[in-house]
Parts: C-alpha cells; structure tokens; sequence
C-alpha cells in the first residue's frame, strides 16, 4: 500500500478509503509493539523517551480528545484519567502527568491500553462512517492530522524503545532480523566525496497547501541561497570512523563551545551505539547487536558531533533550504523508509548504504537517516499557528532547536514529503539522525 | 506454620523439615508477587525502592552465588549476565549494574525470573536433599541466612511496591481486601497517654547465638538506662492529626535542623500516603485507598516527622535498648505480623489498632509498626563481620542510619525476634515505621 | 571624545592617536571600578557572571598573550599563574580555571590586578610606540580587536556587578546617581503603537570591511525579507506592567515550551529587577533602587519574556534583518550610550525614554536596550573563523543562542555600529536587554 | 595568658577581670583577620564555610542580638539589616540569610564589620561595666556562653579560610610562618603502635556544672565500658601513607558504604590537603604548601577515611567515652592549642608531632586534631535544650554526626575541656580532625 496519509486530502470524500488508511495506520502502531514484553512497554529510560505503552495510549488520546470528545454523540471518556495521563504537552487541554515521570506508572497495563486503542479505534470509525456531511468535514482534517501524528509516534516508538534496550547489558533485540542485502562496495575515503553544484538565487520554499503539511511547513516563502555544493551521499560509518581515529572527539578547536562542553560532560568517545570490542566495532541495532557496517550512513549523531566532524573534514553542515532545493531538483530516488507491517517479518529498521548516484544527482535524500542542519528551527514569515489546543503542536518548541530534513529508515512510508521538517535540540543522539557535507559559497579555512 | 526460619537452627539435621522450610518461604515471595502485574513489576519508583521483579531475581541469586556455586557440583550459572544484574551491594562478588537503574532492565523479563527462581529452587532443594554430612555442615548456616534474606526481601517487596503504585493517579491495588476486624475503642487524646515505668540498671543486651540472628544483634553486651517510662500503645494515627492541626509542620523549634531541611525541601505536611479530600483524610494502603483510622498506629513516619511530634508532645522518642528491656520484660502481646500466604485470601498488609494493654504492660512492640528510636544504628562492643562477602551484609551500613525495633505488619511470621535491629536513614518514609513516646530519666522542657 | 575604537582602522598610522586611544579605553574600564569596594569586585553572584577583578584581568591578559607575547622583545610573563587563571575559553591556548569558580579567587587581589593592568598597559604602550613596521602591521589589527574586546567586557562589568548588587538585601548602589532628565511624556497605552512600514525585497546585510567589524557580522551577504512593519518606539514598562496585570506570566498559551518551563521553574512572575511594595513598583538600577519609569523601555527581559510580551499583544520580535534594514534606512537618532569617563559624576547607566520620533522614522534602535530577535545566531554564508586561539572569538558560540541587536545604555559610546550582533541564550536576563514589537508579513492570529 | 573564659564562672564578680577576658577573645578574632586581605574574607568556598567577614559579623551579633538588645537601655540595632544577615540558624529570632549564599554579601564591606565590631565589643563593654546586680546576674551567663561562641567561631575562621585559600591555584599563606621546632624522632611503623589498656565498668561522664559547660556535655550521666585499648599516640602520616601506599583507597571492603560512595563520588584519592609532586608529599597549611611531616598527626580525614584506614590497620575508632575516660585518667600533657594573639608573629596554626608518653600514658589527648569517635552526636539521658532561641545552639543538631573529642591546634587555648563534645558529619573533611586507633573487647577479624 502506498502513503495512504499523504494522499489522504485527494480522498476525502472517500470514506471506505479513509476507513482503510485509518485502520491500516493504526494497525502498523501496532505491529511495532508486537515483539515486545509488557515489561519492555512499561519503562522509560530518559525524560525525553517515553514508553512504548505511552505511546500507544497517547496516539490513541488524540483522536478521542481532539474528535470524539467534539462530535461523538453522548461522549463519554474511555477512562477519567487517561485524558490527564496521555495529553503529552497541550495546555489548553488541562494538566498533565509529567512527562520525565511517565515510567512511574504500570497501570492501566499494556492490555488496558489495548482496550483502550481497540475501543477508540472502533467508535472514531464508527463517526468516519456515520457522520453528517457537515460534522466530516470538520473531522476530515483532524483524522488526518491525527494520522500523521500517529505516524510520528511510530517513529518515536522505534528511537525510544532502541534507546531503552540499549542501557541493557543482556542485549536485546526489538525487532527479528531483516532480509539479508546486497553489499554496496562504495569507498569510504573522505577524500573521494562526490560534490554536487547549485547555483545560488532566489526560491520559493515550503508547502503550498494543496497536499497535507504540517503548520510550521508554511506559509510558502522566499529565501535566497548562495551557490553552494552538497555531496552526493550521506557521511558514512566509514567516514566517521576516521574521525575517531584522526583524534577528533579530542580537538576542542572542532567543536562548537556547547558542543565540547557535551562532549566533555558526557565523555564521549563515539556515537551512540557504536561498541568496541576485540572483535572490532559494533552497532546496537533493532535488531540486536551487528557489526558496523562501514558503507552505511552514520546514524545517531548529535548536531554537535556531527558539525564538528564537518569541521574537521573542512565542510560544513547544510541550511535546510539548500537541502529543499536539492531534493526537489537533484534527487535520485529514495533511501528506505519504514514499513511498521514489515517489522518482525524480514522488514528493517536500520539505515543500509547509500549508492553513488548518477553524476550531479544527489543520492539518499530521502529515508535513510534525518539530516542536521544548521538551520534554527523557527517560524516561516507570517507563521502564526491554529487556533485553540491544536495550535499548540508546533509553533511552541521554536526555540533551541535544530531543524532535520530527510526521514529515517524509522519514519513511516508515506509519512515524509519534501517540505518537511523536523527538529531537534543539537544534543539529540537517540533520534536517527547523520549528516550530509556541504561546501560554498566561498572557500574555507584551510 | 510457626516460625519456620526462628527455628531453624535446632532443625538442622532434620532436612525434611529445612526442606519444607525452604519451600515454604520461596513460595511466600511468590505469592505476595501472585497479584500484581508484570508492569508493576517492573518499575522503580525511586532509587531506594527496587522492582518487584528485581527483588524476587535478587533473592535468588543470593542461593545461586553464595550456595550453588559453592557447593554444587559442576556448578553453572542459570545466565551469565545475573551475577552482574542481582548482586545487590556485595563489592567482594563483583561489579554490579547500579541501583538506580534497576528499573531500566526491562529484561529478563518477569516470566524469566520466574523461570530462574524455579530452577535455583529446584538446584537448591536437591543439594539440601543430596549434601553430604561436611557440606551440609557449611550449606546449613547460609541456607538459614538466605532464608532470613529472602524474607527481609519479601517486606522490601510490599514497602517498595507501595511507594510506586502510591504515586499513580489511578490509586492501584497491590492486594485484595482483608477480612474485616472488629473496631477498637481506644480513646486518641494525647493527654490520655498510660505510661509504662522501668527501672534503670546495668543490663545484658543482644543475641546469646543460640537462636538464628544477624550478626549486627551480637555480641551479647552490657548497657546502663536510666530509669524510663514508655507509652502503653504507639502513637496514633489520632494523635498524629492533633498534631497537624495543631501547627507541627510549621514550628521549626519542635524539629532537629536537617529535619526542618527536609521538611521544607519536601514541603511536607502529612504522613507520605496520607491524603486530604472534602471527605475528609483517607491513607493509601497495599489495598487501595482507605479512610484514615485515627486508632490505628501512625505509619510511614519518617524519624525527623516522628521526633517532632515526640518534642510536640513533651516527650521523646525512647533508645533501642529501652524498647528490648520491655520487650523481654514488659511486653503484652504481639500486634500482627505478615502472612505471605494469606494475601490475596484476606490476609492484611496494614497496621491494625493496638488495644489498651493491661496495667504495667506495654502493648504493640512487636508486628504493627516499626518504632523509631534514637539510637544510633552502631556495632555492639566487640562486633566484627563475618569473613568474606557474606561479612558485607550488616555492618558497612553502619553510618547515618536510626536503628528501628519492632517488626511491623509487613514483615514475614517467624522473621522478627526480640534482639532484631532494623536500620534506615531518619529521612525515610517508605517504610512503614512509626512511634513509640518514652520519657525520662528527669523532667523534660515544659 | 568621539568613538576612538570605531574609527582605528582609518587612524592605524597615527601611532600618537592610537596610543591616546588605547589609554583612554584603559583608564574608562578602571573608572567603572573606581566606586566599588574590593568585596564587590571579588564576588560572583552566578556561572554566567563574573567577578569584576577578573574582567579587569581578563582584558589585560588579552593584550599579553595575543600582543606581548608575540611581539614583546624578551617577554615574560607578569604572572606565571595569570595566564591560567585569566584565559576565558580559549582552548588554543591552553588549560583555564574553571568559569563557575572564579569567585573562588581572592588572590590575585584587586590591588594586584591594578598592578597587572599598569604593568601591562605600560609595556604595550611602549610596544605601540617603538614597534617597526612590520611588526606593527601584525599588531595593530589585535590591538584594535583587543580595545573592542575590551569595551564589551566594560559592558559586562556593569552587568555582572548589576545582578550581584542585586541580590543583595542592602541594595547598594555600583554607581553615583546621574543627573536628572526632563520627562518624556508618551502615552504609554500599548493599543496606540506608531506602526512604520518597510518594504520587502532582496538585500545586503553585514559589514562590507572598510571599518572594524567582529568576525561575526561578516561576509557581507543578501537575505530576502517580505514586507514588514516596526513599532516606533520599544515596548515600555508602562507597557510591560499591562501585560503583567493581565495574567500574562500564567497563561501558557502565550510562551514558548521551553519559555513557560523557564517561568515554572523560577517561578518568574516580572521583569528580574523590577521589586513590589507597599509603595509601587520599584527598579534595581546601578544607581540604587528607583521607582519604576513607565515611559522608559522595559529591560533586563529574557527573551522567553520578551516573546509571551509580543505574542500577548498580537504582535512579534523582529528577525536581526529587520532591525537592521531599519537602522540603516529609517533611524531617528541613537538613545543613550554609557560613557565610561562620565560614570559617578553624572553620568548615566539606565535607560531613558525614548521619544516619539518622526513619522515614518523608527526610534531608538541605538543604545537604551539591546532587542531581542528571533534570529538564531548563525553564521552568515561563507563565514569562517580566523586562524588560531584568536578564531575562538565568536564562532564557536554560534549555538543555541539569539542575536540582539541596536546596544544598550550599558555598551560603551563608539563600541556599536548597526552590523553589530550580540548573542545571548533566550534565558539570559541579566543583560540590559528588551524588545520591539514587529508585524507582517501577513495578519497574524487574533 | 590563661584560659580566660575557662574560668570566667568562677570571676563572675570581677567585672574588671570579665572586661579585660571579653576584650582579650574579641581582639584574638580580629587577630586572625589581621593578615587576610578583604577579599579573602569575603568569599564562601563551599555551602559549610562561612566567608571570614561573616564569622567577624556573626559573632558580634550574637552579642547584640542576645545581650544589648535584652538589656541595654534604649536599644537601637547598629544596622537594621544586620540581623537578617548575621543569624546562622536561630528560628527562634526570624528569618535569616541563606547559608549558602553568605559568600554573595560583598556589602556590609570588611571595613562595614570592623566598624559594627567596634561599636558592640564598646557597647557590651559598658553593660558589663555599668548593667546593676540583678542584670548582670543575666547578662553573665549569656557573655560566657557568647565568649565560647566566639572562640568556636575562631576555629571556624582558620578552617573556613584554610580551604577557600586551598582551592587557590597560587596556594596563598594565610598566617606567616611559625616558629622552628625541635624534630620529634618517632617511628612512624604502623607495627609499632604502644597500647594502653582500660578496664572496664560502669563510670561516671559529663560536665557537673561547676565550671563552663554546653548544654550538649550534660547532664551528667553513666555508661557502661568493656575493658578496651589506646594507641598511645594517635595515626600519623607517616601511618596514613602506608595506607595509601597498600592500596587503602582502592578496596571497598574497607569502607563503610556510604563512605565508599562518598570516596567514588569524589574520586578520592588521598587527605583533602595533601599533594603529589616529583618532590614527593607536601601538605596546604595556613602557613602555605610545606613538605609532608610525616611525624606529626595526619589531619582533615574525613570519618570515613578514618575508617577505613583504622579497619586496614585491624583496629577500629573509639568511642567518646573511652576517650574522655582516658583524659580523665591517663592523660601524658596537652599537644598544641591555638593563640590567636601569636599568630603573624611565630605563632602555629598546624598540628606538629606528638611524643610517645610515658609507659600507660596516653599523649596528645588535647590540642593537636579533634579525634573522630564511633559515637553518634545523640543527647545524654536527661538531656533537654535552654527555653528560647539560644536552646537552639546544639541540641538541634543532633542528626547524622559523629562526635569528635580532644580539641585541636585550631581551638582557643582555654576553650576545650575534657568533657567537650564536637561535632560533624562523617565526610566532613575540612575541620582539622584526625584518629586514634582502639582495640577490644575481643578480638578483632584478623
């Protein structure tokens, strides 16, 4: 099936169809979880992860405040408390549990969140297929904000229950391993970096309404851009490891002056879930512990690790308008994104390399991992967010952020279009996020 | 059954019986865990409080590596990574995963501990079953140490799993309701308190080794008490909300200095699982939530909450070697101990009134609640550990901590004897402790 | 004197001038200390603020180790200790005492450090005056970063001595009242804002290198802007206390996330100097506490603060393009600069009024306040740092932080110029820093 | 001079005598400050130290606060502030300063407090002079308890200042250097320690009243000792090096828990003032970095290094009372005491080497280092606080510390006596306190 959501606006007026998409995304939620233990559901092992069970409620919490509580008639809640426990950071909605605490609670279960999915599930069906003209279109956008940001926590389920299993000195494995790939016999040297050229100018950016977009994709804008280059793939394993090599993790003058301060705070000495052993390098994975693959792009990167590698290899990190403008000109083709009913069935939740695209075509700009960029995350001119509770789902986190372009081999199929953006504090290591090399407009620090 | 492990040590040459004992005391752990859920069971709720899950693996390591892999031949470990993951403090094992993160380990899972209790179980029942003479000699003391373990453990197992079910808005219910009791008439007011007079002198204090006792209750030694009044019956719960309103949590003179610190740091003003509502205060308990008995004994005292109401009072909280002399002197009776295996079919797991004792005697001292004393948690003249690490059990901890006499509802039948040190810093809350009032040897500040 | 440092560049050959330069700059830092006791100037009242005895070291060490150092024939050290304990972040350089304890330092005493500035002024005098041409051409672009280094760290003198007075419940006073004002009477009604209108269109921005510039506001570059308009005047604290009095410190939906858990957790609830009584509203100012000025611009605002302002009265910051557009095409006149020379004997560190300006011109975009922007500060395009320890001036913090524009009363007369960019964490509030009002380019919620 | 306060009860009527003994200790304060620079006294190293300008102030309050405004006619208070600044932790008086931040206060300047001390040192000296014979029946009591209070706090300054100036990378003096002394030729082996034995019984301990007492050192009480040993001289360093040369700060076992926490959190390693260097040991003193002695008392152990250090030796510490009963009865000469009015002219401020006594004496017992004791800071039986604010000077403190006995060379010369009791937590590092080893009643684990 192919990115029902995305394509969600064109059919609206298609009920069975929206019914469908519906219960697939839901479905795929659910999937995810289908490997895991209770106990793995239940905890949470930073303030910024959640757990799996959280997020199973939480996505269901959506369309019961924001379209049940509205239209349903005779509304009544599933549960008193779950409106207080699962709104994740709506203040116009009320108070909230706290989030660095969400791992406090076992109750309700994992199989009362299972009730609780498969009972909202069924009555907002119930209103897509009931509903008058009038009510759908007033639930139509919803739902379908509602399955984006079901998508989103998707992704979310996957970066945090990896985080999670990854402090476990047994090991474990989220997902069953992936169908075996062919190898791609890219050269890792840093020297050897296909650059790709665009001319500078002024563009228009962002969404234009016409597909679905979140808020802080718009309004459509202006921005001019200097000439600049991108390389034709992501940085590697491979590439990554000649930084540590070459002593970068040790060099102050390559890190930015928080970025060090991390660095040293945290006494990092790799990314986050590479491991070092008399066998050689490994990576902790979905699907358990693998050896480190050398071609595939380097994965949880925080910003600050990842410019300072730029630094070191005399590039820069991109804006994310240069890294817009390349998807929509010079893209070749997608990398991999996630397949939620794959998982557990030979589907996988791991970046793999990049191939070497075509001459001035840029490669793995899509899928994959996010890509950092140097650009705040900020509002767009003449931002401004919806009104009431909803507006509160982007505009408010402006602040401290990096924004991310790209997807992930974790965001969801569908999910992603070229506008997107996702964002970040630079500290961010559990998200799947790498990085690409950019260069120009004028030469650099040699 | 009475008193299985108090016993123990003349049973020794009867390995049915220590079989039975064994048995008897592993399933108990297992029962108090029959009612709750794996998610329950897996989470922390503070670093001081430990999983469910934790506790029941953690028990069993204790016969794995201080019996079986001494004594079994051709000794394996159930897995590899346990030694590491359920050493608890013993730095002469090992290293160990740390406290505070035993809540992250969302594996193995509950269904493998349990698969883990049983096979060390079975593995220890043979070796008891099979010893010969010259190891049961050697298997016999630790087998009844690990026993007094386990059930220290299956006390940790209900104050730890109170504290985090306390915290959830939902207000879970570890275990089923007990039976109901007939209601005591004890009259609450403070200055209706029977006082109980002892003598002073130079006593002998201390376990004489003939019974099973840790080694923090030995050697035998000698003290001198004043002359000393205690109360008949513990503070009230009664007594304690006279307190409250009558401003005690307000008044920095009726606290030492680093209580009045934690006072203002926790900004408390009732006991931890006290509650307020327009139905006036209710107490969460291993049942649920419950209007508060103001005949039953205050619980869940810290020692800086539990002095200041002493100072309140015009009294003061009595040493431990007072609470022993009337406990082999003066002692009308027990108050009520745990039943593991009675939870969940009507047993209690909450402190109950103390009735009135007869004239000269002191009731409640033993079951009930422990009572803080201010005493502090030091060894007797002449004490040392035992050799090895085994020796780590007692007395590194003696530092900062309050000695507790007593027992409490929530400690196993047959655990407690009357030489019993129990020790926490006067800061905790989570156990369920409370007070006995003493006074003398001369007028105290009016 | 007019501007000394500003026009350096065009002055280099003047060895006369740039002498009489570099010593008046000198002697204005010494007269910021001239009022305070050594206590004070010991004394760091929080990380991010320094002792002023380490700002008067700190400077001169600038000028040892980047000019003596170099170019001093048979140099040595003052102190052996000093450039350990007087290095701020220069990691090129080598090892420093930590920031957070530099208050740590009674020694060197501020009598010794006065001895250290003479010392160093005197040898760098004499390094102007005899150096050859070669080496001067190396030298005179340091000394002249080394004067503006040493305005702004004048700046952060008053700054820094501003937030330890304050808290202080003496209240003393850093510097001599100033001679009074007439009064400027607008209307401090924040529903009567002269708006003023700009244009959109693609620009230049940033310095174009025939005067002294930071790094940062370089190269030049262009960026697009859509219409916009500005307020003409900065947010008042007549206009700052209706937003106060109606509920904007507790409304979430007005801040940013990380803004309201900024306001939770400091439980901020005004402006951080502003103080209440029984007698009004009142001010911690340098010169002592005054009653609060309604018609002067608010100050000393975070940015959290100053965006819950904007976004409470309909309205938003302006990006660093705007206000710069702004300066160069449509400024009215400077507000007020700190004269170093004036301080106690009249002369002023505090903001005035600012008038109501021309139609069509914009007020106050000089001096007064520094204004907060919603631009991250970034690197302009083809930005790179300079080589060396001297290239950790200003790129290395391009992270996390916002740019400011325009100075404030507190940046010393000559030090600014309308490319100048000052960054700061959105949290900070102890610069003198507040906020005008942007809108456009399209109506924003109502 | 002798021990002037010591005997002050018994010169209760000698108004001239009380005068010239209450100018003497306030003049031995302002001694120790005579060589420090303002800033020195101005900064707060840690929470548990005061700045130096705040024990000069404090102490005068004391005065103020609990004598001349009870009894001076028409009492105005020198500052109004002041009270709000200078009490340490009487409740009972109001709020007050946050102990922490008492290093923020740069105002009252040095000079401010010199000239608050004048006033009230002249002020309290005319009520003494001039107060009739039913006040000064009042007063008299309050001035003793002042001037001993005083003398504390002399103490508190040298051990305050000795650490704010350790952290000092330019290790200031603080004192100038003392006097030579004649070397003292021990053998510092470990194997070689004298024991001195004690029978045990029943005795009486504890301040009778007749001469100056804290309430703390009543009333006077019995207990019960088993015979036990003295090491006649107390741990050296020479002792404590072989400690650490074996590995002492490596091996948990010889910890206690939380002392072994306490060394990993701090990554200890060795003394709080001892340094490694090609030229081997040296130690901070007051009179600046001086090689180790390795004969004299090693000194600011905490109690946990203490510890562990006498469990490596196959000793433990002992208790209070076995250390008072040997004071009382087989004590060989007092080691040093301080004089403040020495210091700056040969005077020493730094334990020196204690002389192997006399066969079944027990040297050093007084002066030198406090001696950590096993004992609990606990009230004697009987034991109530003084009614009103000045009850809170010790009884409140009675919470997590460890008694320390014998005076040392930063204490008053006639401040201690035998029944003296001081006081602080276990990991208190920066008092000048060191160890004697104990043996008995039995065997220890070898």
């Amino acid at each position: 099936m192919s990115h029902p959501a995305l394509k969600m606006r064109a059919m609206l007026d298609d009920r069975d169809w929206v019914v469908d998409a519906f219960s697939r995304i839901r479905d795929g939620t659910e999937r995810l979880a289908a490997q895991l233990h209770p106990e793995d559901m239940a905890i949470q092992a930073m303030p910024d992860a959640s757990p799996t069970k959280w997020h199973l409620a939480h996505t269901t919490w959506f369309f019961e405040e924001f379209i049940l509580k509205a239209f349903e008639p005779d509304f009544a809640p599933h549960h008193e408390a779950y409106g207080y426990l699962f709104n994740s950071y709506y203040d116009g909605v009320g108070p909230r549990w706290a989030r660095p605490d969400r791992g406090l609670l076992s109750r309700p279960t994992v199989a009362d969140v299972f009730g609780y999915r498969e009972a909202v599930t069924r009555r907002t069906r119930e209103l897509i297929e009931r509903s008058g003209e009038s009510d759908w279109a007033a639930i139509a956008p919803i739902l379908e904000l509602g399955l984006h940001h079901e998508q989103q926590h998707q992704e979310l389920i996957c970066t945090d229950i990896k985080y999670a299993l990854s402090l476990n000195p047994i090991a474990p494995t989220a997902f069953a391993s992936p169908e075996p790939r062919p190898t791609i016999a890219n050269d890792p040297e840093t020297d050897d970096i296909a650059w790709v050229s665009f001319n500078g100018g002024l563009f228009e950016f962002g969404a234009d309404g016409a597909d679905f977009h979140f808020d802080n994709e718009g309004p459509r804008r202006r921005a001019y851009l200097d000439d600049f280059e991108l390389a034709a793939t992501p940085v590697t394993n491979g590439d990554f490891l000649a930084f540590i090599n070459d002593g970068g993790y040790d060099d102050p003058r390559l890190w930015l002056s928080d970025g060090w301060d991390w660095r040293k705070a945290r006494a990092a000495t790799r990314p986050l879930y590479w491991r070092s052993s008399d066998n050689g390098w490994s990576e902790f994975t979905l699907h358990g512990e693998r050896p480190l693959d050398r071609a595939a792009p380097a994965s949880h990167l925080s910003a600050y690790e990842a410019f300072a590698y730029a630094t070191w290899a005399g590039a820069r990190a991109p804006t994310e308008f240069e890294l817009e403008l390349a998807t929509l000109t010079a893209h070749d083709g997608a990398a991999e994104f996630l397949d939620p009913h794959a998982i557990g069935g030979g589907g996988r939740a791991h970046p793999t390399p990049v191939a070497r695209p075509a001459a001035g075509k840029v490669g793995g700009l899509a899928g994959g991992v996010w890509e950092w960029t140097t650009s705040a995350y900020a509002a767009y001119p003449g931002y401004s967010p919806p009104d009431g509770a909803i507006g509160e789902y982007n505009g408010k986190f402006m602040s401290s952020q990096l924004t991310l372009r790209g997807g992930s081999c974790l965001t969801p199929e569908g999910h992603w279009r070229p506008t997107y953006r996702n964002f970040f504090p630079p500290a961010a290591q559990w998200q799947c996020a790498g990085l690409r090399l950019a260069r120009g407009p004028v030469a650099l620090r040699v």
